[in-house]
């Protein structure tokens, strides 16, 4: 039988505490759980969850080592995130193969950013607005069952210019209701590591619980599991393989 | 008249100055001299240079503000370019559409890491064998007024697994005589910037006098020159284009 | 002096002469006329126009072999563009590195499906809606001089999902009003030639009187234009290079 | 259980059964019983083979349709392969979503050229030397189980420029003995079918023999098989799904 997927659902997990914010009622036990849970009533995943206020963040090295695939959610504490840790994860994704599932407004997370190498920046605005989610490659895994497009009924907006090197796949498309247009669904290999950049989520919408989203994020979680490939050898050969 | 392309030729500089190193008798004024050279000998160009040892690595923001594309050669000091400095190229790059080309020793620098998000890890040797570099696509700029492949006598060898994200544009495939292969010339865009890798050129060997050469360097500044576009707007923008 | 960039502007040009048809009042000279008169207006180009009707379809070899770049309108009449002059036009950009502006319902012109591969399909709607049409690349040279987005009161909507392949560069994603979204700027290398789509643009609506649609226009022919980089030597290459 | 991945491999079948030919040595029931062969020990596939000189050159409506990845060989007899059936395969591809892997002399197939848009011309040469075949991108499913590199002791050489359109994911460069080098793995997305050309075969030397060269034609049949995603929608929408 084949090896589970190990999926860590990574969770800055502030906003869902703070009881003035109306995130509470949507995810009393955090995005994590509900992500979480979709992941794990699929056959083929295993789930631990982790978040910001554990030690190490809950990414031990331990955690990375056993994990196939991470999933990123932060958005106020970008900051507080240990430089230390986010080096720890880039080292996993690169040289080791581990898949990084970025969400929404981890776009300004330090991983990401240290991965893509640009500001990573964007517009956006909170109007409660309604998104469209377009596929634009249809035979592309990560779009596996899923119909021509699908709608979030209130989101946060975010538009373009997305400032990201030109994805490697762009999967998706959205289209908002005031106006403007995103690369939604953004597929980037980074060294031996893959990682899917999925713009829907929004700590005041109940967007994760769409199964639409759950899908999506599955189908990427898969896409980007570890491919098992040996590590690379880098460095001095001082033998060459031809006369020389 | 169209205005000149500024270049700052940016070179380390330290092996040159080693009474003990072979490059000080192949590049006595090191290497950025004969660069410089070869480019102001061109009538688009207004070309300064820049070395790590002088202050601020020669790399001031008035400097950096005047320069439309700027070279960059290290080696065994990366280490020692401070963050500030390479944070500083970066801005200018990304969000000023500062042309960069780095150059040989110059994928594991500072600031070509930061660009692409890996390691920038490679496999070398050196035995002092013959490249053979071949245009893969010989209507990109960059291989304008090239051969349909042109020789490096003597030099290092840089072989894959180059560890870098796919390039934008893959303009040159260098062949080995030791029996390597290596994505010799390629094109990236991050930000509003653009950057070019070139592979040729080592510290011991007059690479940098060769014509073909110095024709790459000059054709990837042209392509890789400040584009002028505006800055981008990004952040908040609380009123809808729609209703919505 | 630089040698101006000779434009041939193909126009099917049958809806406008059609006395029926909407599109006479909106471009009594055809669409080419003004097309190439805005083109005209700017110093670097030379400008001709060609039409399905004439002989050869305007398309002569010597016509093509003294154009730089094509651009091409086609709609109702894509079967009548005999096959011979497609295989002519596509050896011209193939081979000789014509560029090739391919617009709005010329995406299914014979040539466009021939150097694309595939059906080049799409989905669309006569409303008369609106479209948004967002800049994704700010420094592409086609985005030179636009606003981070323009507008088109009234149009055709083309929606996703486009059947091409994954454009080299993405410049332009367009919204509409209606609910959709496209791929409305996209780059293409083949051969030695560079092929722009650039979906906007209907026989009934006066888009190519507009600014920006003039601007794109102009830029695309600029970018596209002949590389002058010399034929490739394809074939039996009996002596290697190196002993073996 | 997961259904079979059912490959029909292809061959010319001509060079094998002429008696003055070489290639009747190495393969005496032809190179596809080879493939087929190996194929076929693998437990994830069911294979069957189809020959130019069968009834429909064996593609019939009913096997492309029962058929999730077709393996293409051709050299000498590209001319006899009836337009029809070209259609078939094309339509077969890219609304159908059958993976297509490209061998060796097929890169100037019709079929190829037609999904390709270029001429796919390469300059060649017979002179049995030495072929190394490198992994650019480790962890593309294409390289699983492969090492950092691997030889191919006698072969034709096949050398840039190749007239292709940049591959959407390059896999393997190779190193010739005599100079030259090849983009020798190429992924290309038409339509929703995957096309994967794979340099390495030649008629006259066992190449098709070496465990290496089957373990990538296994890859890349289980890479491309069918996604499975539905037919995409295209034409008229009259109704938009907003208001406009």
């Amino acid at each position: 039988m084949k090896r589970k997927i190990r999926v860590t659902v990574w969770n800055e997990f502030r906003h869902e505490l703070d009881k003035k914010h109306p995130s509470g009622k949507v995810y009393p036990k955090g995005m994590h759980a509900v992500i979480a849970k979709a992941l794990a009533a699929e056959a083929d995943f295993e789930v631990r969850t982790a978040t910001l206020d554990e030690p190490e963040h809950g990414l031990s090295k331990e955690t990375l080592a056993a994990t196939d695939v991470l999933t990123w959610w932060g958005h106020m504490a970008h900051g507080e995130v240990k430089d230390e840790i986010v080096e720890r994860v880039w080292h996993r994704v690169v040289l080791g193969g581990m898949g990084l599932i970025v969400m929404h407004s981890g776009h300004f997370s330090k991983i990401f950013r240290k991965l893509m190498g640009t500001t990573c920046d964007l517009r956006w605005r909170e109007a409660g607005e309604k998104e469209r989610i377009w596929v634009v490659e249809p035979n592309h895994p990560i779009a596996a069952g899923l119909p021509p497009h699908f709608e979030i009924p209130h989101t946060e907006m975010y538009g373009e210019r997305f400032d990201i090197p030109a994805p490697d796949e762009l999967v998706f498309v959205s289209w908002f209701q005031g106006g403007d247009v995103f690369r939604s669904g953004c597929c980037f290999n980074r060294g031996i590591g893959r990682i899917f950049y999925f713009r829907p989520g929004h700590e005041t919408f109940p967007i994760y619980k769409q199964p639409e989203v759950q899908r999506v994020i599955a189908n990427a979680c898969r896409w980007a599991a570890a491919s098992g490939c040996p590590p690379t050898q880098f460095g001095h050969v001082p033998t060459p393989l031809e006369k020389c």
